[in-house]
């Protein structure tokens, strides 16, 4: 009895080929060698579906396919959350939607309209929490920071508290999480990083490192906090939690919401995600992200935590007056706060690279956070003014001096008496400077402890210091020398040179010298200034800071860390120095030979076998040996789904042949593990139809083409093929026309880096 | 005497397969068939650099040549300025940069540094010319307007002057010119449009149509006026102009200082740039952007246009309060905006069908024109109010009445005496209601005509009356119905409910509808009213607005301009909206078969027999006609360009064997053309080795791939193949094994469209 199972399912427009593969299809099967393997009749399993009902099979490979199935597979079998696929993998853009069409059946015109209904639900969701997250953090944050009274032993005790829930429960909390976030939307896959545990240690532990009064800001944190939010969310959704594009572009979302929270900025926020976190934004997402922050910001704003109206507890007056002249030196400021944000971020590679050399803090986390603290907390003990937190200095440090303080409380008009006091002015100067220093040596080293501690506040302080130490100097001077030419402004002005605004453009300077941003750190300003009063200096101070970290040469603080913890993130542009990268192509930094699967000729022993001896992620598939023309890819995980399913049906000892035929034959899922049957001719075979598990999206280029375009296909054309090697056969008569398949991104990214240190001599003694 | 010349340059890391190469090299010369072509001796022509210096030929192909000819090929015999490619092509984006390498040779690392110097002294000569031309058309167009005395005929007698210039001088002048700079960065090439007697035209011809009070602004034209300034400077810098990526990031840039000043909105300029013109805006480009913006709008501060401060002509007052309960009257404006919007894109569309329909406009644009300045100057003559130019009735609907207004001038309080009469109004509502109809209405015949027309202006002020007219109306009811539960909160405050809020709301939500953007013209319009007042507003407003138009499915004008003028132009999104066009294969719209080069095999002539038998931009190259493996592809100008060369020099009478070796082997452009002359063997045969005019990156997928990925591929990716054919090669045996070139990206669209068309009946008659 002979049954040709095709999946019913086809496009008018290919009927021609539909008909002509059938007849070809009854060409292929049965087949004249390999004759030696034994045959069965197999008719009584031609429903299939029965093999996709339940799957908890003990082979190895059904095993490794746990590990690191697909969603695409395991929402056959039993729906998880997102963060079920395989750590570290990289997503496959392109065709992750298709992957979806696919598993929910076609024609479903609905499934759009409702997507977008789900979108906007999360959206307005994510936004609304995060409004409440912001606002129960603040009051958390005062309320433990008033519990302290000011008692060392009460720091060492939020930060033990801190550091045991984060090295315990959850250790991707550490840290600010942006890099993270930037490698997730990026494309890569991080088990446990947006967990519900994350989440909530994250949260307590941000509250106590703040209150902690550690050179530690919880600004950062919200982006990593707002995509926790929102992954959770999102796994209340079937339609979303599959679709890892989808899922990555609502991540972006959460994260302008974070930024919209942080500062009170909802348009920064939607740029901040845009310019320094996303890799992908469609004009589509910005005005999702754009809704997300503004719902947030709303929301905060209704909370009211301070209770007096504001949503950031350092908003910046909008009225002092400033002269033409000072543009000089705001642009000084501008200079030197980019100078000391590359100083930060040199200084802190340098203090990861002793630690990790050493290897002490490395096995004694704790004792790295309780020295850090002990640090800071002597630090600072013997100041007033520093000893504040770090939102109070920059409160104090952004207020104008001025007669009537009846607005500011006890604290805020210590500071600013201390600050204002114009007999020793030479003393503030110095106050200002030391406190400079000390700021950015507690905030090097508190950066990269095993805490949730964000980086924007540490940097707005050490930059508002240090901007405000210019504004009381540039003052003196203009009080010293009125008659200077530059200073003839100021003769006609009653106040002139006001040291608060050198403190809003320095803090801008430094922020931007070590996130590098600039249109969102430009826009953040003015919606904390609430008005465009600051606008130039600030963005004079801003577009030199930029420039300074140009010219030398530095990374953001987030793609170092990217690069420290090895993550597979792909940037946009690889090192560029020397042209003649230009010509070091593809071919020197292949795996050879390209290790391929036949399209009709292997068995499933043969794919049992590819899976044992090579370890890539995707397999390309050929037509054949002798033509080996693309037809598209298997993943790895995909492979060992079809063999644990094999096994588990007891397919296996009877070898059956396998064929992957072009997808255009292809309908939904649960036809997808088609059994062809055969026995037309006297040799019966088993055949097992595998073109649903394939990927018809296959790029080739070839292998003379440069390393550098390489990246420039994966990541500018959002094309990351889920990929595993990179190989090279060797095509009689003409060297070069071997063809490529990009697999293993990660692979891919280390070998590109390979390639790159050998010729340039490239600095990674840190990664290795 | 047996000569191998092969290039000097080479990377020591390829030194293995460059040896082997040159012993494959003596492996292929000379050839045992074909001899029957007559050979020659030709050892006196190894010298090659003469071929490419002088190259007056008056053959065919060079003439296809010029008409043809690409930056890279052209800048070897001769510099030229950017627009000298072939019309309506599109550029190579990956490939621009390395053309440039190869043309100015290795090894120079100072030509980095000196590129960016360059670009930072375009940005900033951009951004000061920008300011000074902005400046000088504010006073151009008070100027004119002051003369003009309100009389018709002056009004058509500038109309005449601006369409004159125009249609006899440069046609391109005409319309807003965002659609085409927008269809310029998306990678298409235009003659012309960036010229400077585009410049020129554009210039006079906008201050004079502004001047003649139609429908019209000045501020859109400032993009393309921008664009053509920065084209024009380009233009001095051998540098940048044969660069096609660098040269349309800097127009990127241009067009962002164009939006700047024309509303004094430096950020809101980068972001509209960003989101609406710009296809691709790498984070480099984004800060490049900002400070030519930046530089811009403080040029034109300086330079005070007004002699009051301001920037732009109708300023948003920053002060006027509004209550919570408003948020759903705010929200209705902008429904009521995006409803208008979608309105003025649809009877756009549709006014411009009728007269495509007809021809009688199209034949005699001159009447067209006269006509519709006739209309305007009779629709408003009979009121003092709508009689104004639309940036003097936009300053009336902006401001609030007050008892004091010494501020304003002479016709803005006779507007404002008019809006503010408390006793008529009624009479005042139904002059809005009228004021938006004609409004409309003359807005929909005017955008389209041959003048330089901006359709910013126009939507502001047709949303500003509507938005007006609801805010009267909300007033009235709070006046009438003061005890409504929603108006509770009016009894509280003094003055409730500023109608002059509406009008901001409105604006931004009619130009929101009709340019269907969002983040930007939220921060264009928080920078306008110089404060964040009004953020909450706008933005609830534009959300709205956005989300009407998203279920309304309308494209922005710009988009709808570029399909009626059929640009090749790539949208990131093409219409999914039925998941069955996954399934539409590329097989089904590729040409076949496919025409290819043999890397060994073909001779001059037979080069010569494709170009005229076949009109495709690029051949893809293969090893030979049995293995078909592409090793790169070539364009149809480089070939045209080495006919000429061969029919110049003589060569093609004794038509030589061409050799397309891989690229690994390349040098500079200068030892492009070498001349491989054998003896060795009985038979002699010429052998050109044209290895250094093919494109090396070449991608191909199989043709199997769902044809709505190709555009991922083509747009996100940045990889538009510069490209021609689309074709399929019968493999035996296996059907879908065949490989995809894809080429020339402007049929490639046609042929989508087709393939959707054929799916859907999608609604094209218009472009047919």
């Amino acid at each position: 009895m002979s049954e040709v199972k095709v999946p019913v399912w086809n496009l008018w427009s290919n009927k021609k080929s539909y008909d002509s593969c059938l007849s070809s299809s009854s060409n292929f099967v049965p087949l004249s060698e390999n004759d030696t393997r034994k045959s069965e009749n197999f008719a009584g399993r031609s429903t299939v579906s029965p093999l996709f009902d339940k799957l908890p099979i003990r082979s190895k490979y059904m095993r490794e396919y746990k590990r690191t199935s697909t969603k695409r597979l395991r929402s056959v079998s039993r729906d998880r959350g997102p963060d079920c696929q395989g750590d570290f993998r990289v997503i496959d853009w392109p065709n992750e939607s298709s992957k979806i069409k696919i598993r929910n059946g076609y024609g479903e015109n609905s499934s759009n309209t409702r997507k977008s209904f789900v979108v906007a639900l999360l959206l307005t969701a994510v936004g609304l929490l995060m409004g409440f997250l912001a606002a129960y953090l603040d009051i958390a944050v005062e309320w433990l920071s008033d519990l302290k009274f000011g008692v060392c032993i009460f720091l060492l005790l939020y930060t033990c508290m801190g550091a045991i829930l984060v090295i315990t429960l959850a250790p991707y909390a550490a840290g600010s999480g942006i890099p993270e976030v930037k490698a997730i939307l990026n494309g890569v896959v991080m088990k446990g990083f947006l967990s519900s545990l994350t989440f909530i240690v994250k949260m307590l532990g941000v509250s106590l490192a703040v209150a902690a009064g550690l050179s530690a800001g919880k600004e950062g944190p919200y982006v990593h906090l707002g995509c926790c939010l929102c992954a959770l969310l999102c796994s209340l959704f079937p339609l979303i939690r599959h679709d890892g594009r989808l899922y990555r572009e609502l991540l972006a979302c959460a994260s302008a919401a974070g930024v919209a929270v942080a500062f009170g900025a909802p348009v920064g926020g939607v740029l901040f995600s845009l310019e320094e976190v996303s890799t992908y934004f469609s004009s589509q997402v910005l005005w999702h992200a754009f809704y997300c922050a503004f719902v947030a910001a709303m929301t905060l704003k209704v909370m009211n935590p301070y209770y007096n109206g504001k949503t950031v507890i350092f908003e910046i007056p909008s009225n002092l007056p400033w002269n033409w002249f000072e543009i000089v030196f705001f642009a000084l400021t501008g200079a030197v706060g980019g100078i000391l944000g590359t100083v930060f971020i040199k200084t802190n590679l340098l203090w990861m690279k002793l630690k990790e050399k050493h290897g002490y803090f490395k096995r004694h986390p704790m004792r790295e956070i309780l020295l850090v603290t002990l640090m800071t907390c002597f630090l600072f003990y013997f100041s007033d003014f520093l000893s504040g937190s770090n939102s109070e200095i920059l409160t104090s440090l952004f207020n104008e001096c001025s007669d009537d303080s009846q607005e500011l409380d006890d604290i805020a008009k210590k500071n600013e008496a201390y600050l204002c006091s114009v007999k020793n002015s030479k003393q503030v100067a110095l106050a200002l400077l030391v406190g400079t220093f000390l700021k950015l040596f507690t905030a090097v080293i508190t950066f990269g402890i095993k805490l949730p501690t964000g980086i924007f506040i540490p940097s707005l302080t050490v930059g508002g210091l240090c901007g405000r130490l210019i504004g009381v100097l540039v003052k003196g001077s203009v009080t010293k020398y009125p008659k200077f030419p530059l200073f003839r402004e100021c003769l006609l002005s009653t106040s002139c040179v006001s040291p608060a605004i050198y403190a809003v453009t320095g803090a801008a300077a430094m922020l931007g010298g070590v996130t590098r941003v600039s249109v969102s750190l430009v826009v953040i300003m003015i919606e904390l200034t609430n008005g465009l009063h600051y606008l130039l200096p600030v963005m004079i101070a801003v577009l030199v800071s930029k420039w300074v970290g140009d010219v030398l040469h530095v990374d953001s603080i987030y793609e170092l860390y990217i690069k420290i913890k090895r993550y597979p993130y792909l940037r946009s542009n690889p090192p560029n120095e020397n042209s003649r990268t230009e010509w070091f192509s593809v071919r020197n930094i292949m795996h050879t030979p390209v290790v391929c699967i036949t399209s009709t000729s292997f068995h499933l022993s043969d794919l049992e076998r590819l899976l044992t001896e090579y370890k890539y992620w995707n397999f390309p598939i050929i037509t054949s040996s002798e033509e080996n023309a693309i037809i598209g890819s298997v993943s790895r995980e995909a492979i060992a789904f079809v063999l644990g399913l094999c096994h588990k049906e007891n397919l296996a000892p009877r070898d059956p042949r396998v064929h992957f035929s072009p997808p255009s034959h292809l309908s939904n899922l649960h036809e997808a593990f088609t059994v062809l049957n055969d026995n037309s001719s006297s040799s019966e075979e088993l055949v097992l139809e595998l073109g649903s598990i394939m990927d018809f999206f296959t790029l080739t280029i070839p292998d003379n083409t440069p390393v550098v375009k390489v990246p420039i296909i994966l990541r500018n054309c959002i094309l990351w093929l889920s990929t595993c090697q990179i190989g090279y056969r060797d095509i009689p008569k003409y060297r070069s026309s071997c063809r490529l398949v990009i697999q293993r991104r990660k692979d891919f990214g280390c070998h590109i880096e390979k390639g790159y240190h050998s010729i340039y001599g490239y600095d990674d003694h840190f990664m290795n």
